[in-house]
């Protein structure tokens, strides 16, 4: 069973938060192969992301796909995850865990810029 | 003469910058309607807004469309951003400013993060 795990900073501002919340939520409801995609934060808000990967298994995710959701590689993205993919795995033996690289680090970010910046509908 | 400004928060990891800089790069490199993409930082480290916004101007620059390159929107975007341009705009008479959505808020993010997920060659 396949789960994909957002994986954001968290912030102060309650506003930031629910924009990653309803994010995961519309992800759901796109076409995808995951059976289950939820989120989680490393800092200042919940769910945290350890608690987000014990609900995942509780669920039945037997292979978990870590997404963060992070535009530049900082300590959070270099250390912090590497570490929390290895305590998960420590935790949870004969769950398979992925860490994809931050999405800043695609390939495709590139196009997505253009297309995004060529779009009007797109100014505040 | 059409110019885009990705638009950074800056970071005391220089590597984290250096991502920036050579995305702002890459994007040049792609096809395009711009005629001039750059970047600039709002904190921390240089280029600053204001003077990428300058140095666009001086290279000719008369509708310049700024890219907050931002997944929340935090105090930055929602005020500090809006503030930015209107300084610009008075700076700056006759040339035209749009400023974008923070990247995160754009529609297509939903499909980017999981056509994202489903390529095996973004793991870490």
């Amino acid at each position: 069973m396949k789960a994909l795990l957002l994986i954001a900073h968290g912030s102060r501002k309650a506003s930031s938060n629910e924009e990653v919340e309803v994010l995961a939520q519309s992800l759901s409801s796109h076409n995808h192969d995951f059976d289950i995609i939820s989120h989680g934060f490393l800092e200042l808000t919940t769910p945290k992301v350890s608690d987000a990967i014990e609900a995942l298994v509780a669920k039945g995710a037997t292979d978990i796909t870590l997404l963060p959701y992070f535009l530049a590689a900082g300590v959070h993205v270099s250390e912090d995850l590497p570490l929390l993919m290895a305590n998960a795995k420590k935790q949870h033996e004969g769950i398979q865990f992925k860490l994809l690289k931050h999405l800043g680090a695609a390939e495709q970010m590139a196009d997505w810029i253009l297309g995004y910046a060529d779009n009007g509908r797109n100014v505040r």
